[in-house]
């Protein structure tokens, strides 16, 4: 064996670094509670130059209190910061990489912001590592993205550290592991610091500090889909979904993205679904926010189980009383986790359902459009085929269209748009926007947010394309030609192509799923506004102001 | 909106059920300690007929005790019950389905069992759910698999249930969340009940009983490859990989799998990487359980960061020691965890490396030979293309071959084998064993491994296939042709055809390379055998007895 000196390297270097930062705040306070008026001067401490620095921007929770004090930190003793921070949505996220506080940073989901990264990328001022899924994102902390310091929000503490969530738990366990198990600083801004909590989400010794907020983080009800602004072309849209796939393929499990599209199928599987005798035999598994347009289908019994990526405002009281449907703590109130939603959106679902702004004639599509940097969030994870995946059900299995002794199923990816978006802009197009700006933002391949390849149906007002069903890249083309309306590439089809899709089974229209586009009205939705789902709750669904008009 | 009586149902059936289930156990005792004479009593009382019941079985830790004492049960009380056990590798898995206490089974993975499992499934005596890869059996169990009682092992507990789980916190915590979550019952076998935990893993309110049982839970050091075992040809394959493979596409971030091919490739970064200057270029962020056959390359700086899903008998110590490179605890321990280093394996690395025993023509491979059910275990999860992937990396980006403006990257699958197993079996046949064991088993598809659409490189003694550069099928045939020597495959293929292939850098056979195959000796080995990698860990591996010859 080769003779080497081996005792020259320290192999400790993380926890020497870790316990000089403990032992340098020590000088300001005792204990595990940082005085609120110290969270910059402790921060200043517990950041060094060059950090690897997680931030909890959740879809809802905000990690608010504690971005807001990043931003005071002083840039010349804080800086060059590596932000990881799966959902850029407060203006913070961006401004400290102005103020030279941070320079590199990866995400997942930039939405509200979306613009203004895309500028700050353009122009140098953030130096990007890379777009991510959720999934990718919280992954990599284990293996080339290692935090050195977590910022996370949670509602409650007790003083030896112990977290407790409330119904969002989101990405707080996640971003805690990855630190606390190697020697990373865990502080966590909280609503309450109490001697009770009702459960514990995160054990105290995984946390380093906790910080009581001057005002509760920040959440925003974002899967809040008003049943008022559901129009007839999303109806039928919906009515096709239930009888056109959910219902020839045996779809059980599945998730909807936000939008109204996927609201519309919520409302009418207690209506239109009940009246196809559908009940018990389709959608019965959901991993889901806790979507108030699904409480219909709830109560009438056609929902056996929900899973939870994070809460939704308005909806604890509701949650907390269907037990049998949520997943909730000793405390009764609901348990999220986004990270084993995302993989249970990816690994165990019949069906992921969502829609896009824009798509190719290969069946590309991307929410990326002119100037707007929007990353990918969860949608790519859960909208593409599993090729880990070996187990079946009867949906993954009804796709497979080749016989062959090594054939194996797929995951239905669904894509319901309308042929135009508001101010006539086609949903259909030569060329994604996304080709551009990904080549404008210096990323490395297109951001396209699911690939023709994984998509197996297009929905729209004209029809349902089979995609799974195209024998090649040319048909394909054409089945997406076939529902694309009067977008160019709906007129790239003839009558006779059309007929001949239609007659295979590669397209099917309205009428070849006895399905009559006028009957596609709003009394087909179980419930019209809120205010019928407030009804349909008995009252334990409370709305969030903004969405109540009485 | 419709009126309908909304009253009948009861929304927390299963919270009643579990307080029931309390409320009986509450008879024989008071307390979260189980009396260890009393643990078939109180499974008779936790455990209904055909409830789902997750059982912890990893690739080492065993919940033995409780797999033995469920056996003991009265299957006049407990029967029908639907197992969900991830690695089936003790008699009583079986046993409990001849003795009628259990009838389906969902797992993952069968090892030493497999050929029992074969048998049952075939007579009958088991009915199977599905065979899953691990990261979508834990997917299930938030979707339709939801556990009604769960039974894991930890090392030690305090008196509220607090667990700690040592370096084997392998795929607790995700157990034990579904079922804690959802009104599941969670019953922990313990080595230690002690006032003091070295630190926490679990929340002891999410673990409703421990008990000490009787005898250390079993654990086997199934990570160990003893240097001395590895022969020239493995050497050869390892030259190739890490100049062929790792330093061309400038892999990063990579898994091994178990096997002596992979052993060889960690005993000679050290040495023969060393010799081409590829230190820090490739191989340093890695998920992997501790291997005792990375210690070399750990000790010589090779080495970032190792991300383990358990731990492995006899690194404690070393692992303790290199708490840069391990992920541990505030007791210094390894903190393992199984579900996000198969998250890790499948979203972050550049690269996986396997073996396996079949090949077919296509490229599909699998570990399921004649009468012989092993199942999945986590490398179709690793071993395949992430679709949902969205960060790239330059290994993942080498993989593009066409120019286009949505090209994206692939993980690199590579396959290690040698042209025939022992007993002069073809690893390269006409037809892979897989497809009749699958329509006896009665399985839905055939139990592939590893799809051939997703292997980007076939490593033989012979050489190296890239087969991501195939154009199509046919190529990809005689790529493979073109490494399997003597096989039938092999003799498919001209002179003049394997020229052109190598011409085209489809193939690279040693030559090509600049590798001599005089050059593959052991004394390349950075470890000859057992007692060298104890050297190399200055004393700090401690290996099992059965790995020791002195």
């Amino acid at each position: 064996m080769k003779q080497i000196n081996l005792n020259e390297r320290k192999w400790n270097t993380r926890h020497l670094e870790k316990e000089k930062k403990l032992n340098d705040i020590l000088k300001i306070f005792k204990g595990k509670i940082i005085p609120p008026d110290k969270i910059v001067d402790v921060m200043e401490r517990a950041i060094y130059p060059g950090n690897i620095v997680t931030l909890e921007g959740d879809n809802q929770k905000q990690a608010s209190f504690l971005s807001k004090s990043l931003l005071e930190v002083d840039s010349k003793k804080v800086n060059n910061l590596h932000m990881v921070i799966s959902n850029l949505s407060r203006t913070e996220h961006l401004q400290i990489f102005k103020k030279g506080i941070a320079s590199v940073l990866d995400f997942s989901y930039a939405g509200s912001q979306s613009v203004k990264v895309s500028n700050m990328i353009e122009d140098g001022t953030i130096k990007i590592g890379d777009i991510h899924t959720y999934l990718e994102l919280y992954s990599r902390l284990f293996v080339d993205l290692i935090p050195d310091v977590t910022l996370v929000a949670a509602e409650k503490a007790d003083k030896n550290g112990n977290l407790y969530t409330g119904p969002n738990t989101e990405e707080t366990p996640v971003l805690v592991e990855a630190a606390a198990f190697h020697d990373g600083i865990v502080i966590a801004q909280v609503n309450e610091i109490d001697d009770y909590l009702p459960r514990v989400d995160i054990p105290g010794s995984w946390v380093d500090f906790i910080v009581k907020s001057n005002e509760p983080y920040d959440i925003d009800p974002l899967f809040t889909r008003d049943p008022a602004k559901i129009n007839e072309v999303q109806i039928l849209i919906a009515m096709m979904v239930i009888k056109g796939i959910y219902a020839k393929h045996h779809v059980i499990s599945l998730n909807h993205g936000i939008g109204y599209n996927t609201a519309a199928i919520e409302l009418l599987l207690p209506t239109y679904g009940e009246s196809l005798g559908l009940k018990g035999k389709i959608c019965t598994n959901w991993v889901l926010n806790p979507h108030p347009t699904l409480i219909p289908a709830i109560e009438t019994g056609w929902v056996k189980s929900v899973y939870s990526f994070g809460g939704e405002l308005g909806m604890e009281k509701y949650v907390a009383s269907r037990s049998d449907i949520f997943f909730d703590g000793n405390d009764g109130n609901l348990r999220s986790n986004r990270i084993y939603a995302q993989m249970a959106g990816q690994y165990a679902l019949d069906a992921f359902v969502g829609s896009t702004l824009q798509i190719d004639s290969h069946g590309n599509s991307s929410t990326v459009t002119a100037g707007r940097l929007s990353g990918f969030g969860g949608a790519p994870n859960m909208g593409s085929d599993s090729r880990g995946r070996r187990h079946s059900t009867a949906a993954w299995l009804d796709m497979i269209t080749e016989k062959g002794e090594t054939e194996k199923g797929r995951k239905l990816v669904i894509q319901t748009v309308e042929t135009f978006k508001r101010g006539d802009n086609p949903v259909f197009v030569d060329k994604l926007d996304a080709v551009k700006v990904g080549k404008d933002s210096g990323l490395s391949v297109t951001p396209v947010m699911i690939y023709g390849d994984d998509v197996t149906h297009v929905v729209t007002e004209e029809g349902v394309a089979y995609l799974y069903k195209a024998q090649n890249i040319n048909e394909r083309k054409k089945a997406l030609a076939a529902v694309a309306g009067v977008t160019d590439l709906g007129l790239e089809i003839t009558g006779d192509e059309i007929n001949d899709l239609r007659r295979k089974g590669i397209v099917a229209y309205p009428e070849d799923m006895g399905i009559k586009r006028t009957d596609a009205k709003r009394n087909l939705l179980a419930a019209k506004d809120i205010d019928d789902l407030v009804q349909w709750s008995q009252g334990l669904y409370e709305p969030p102001v903004k969405f109540r008009n009485w």
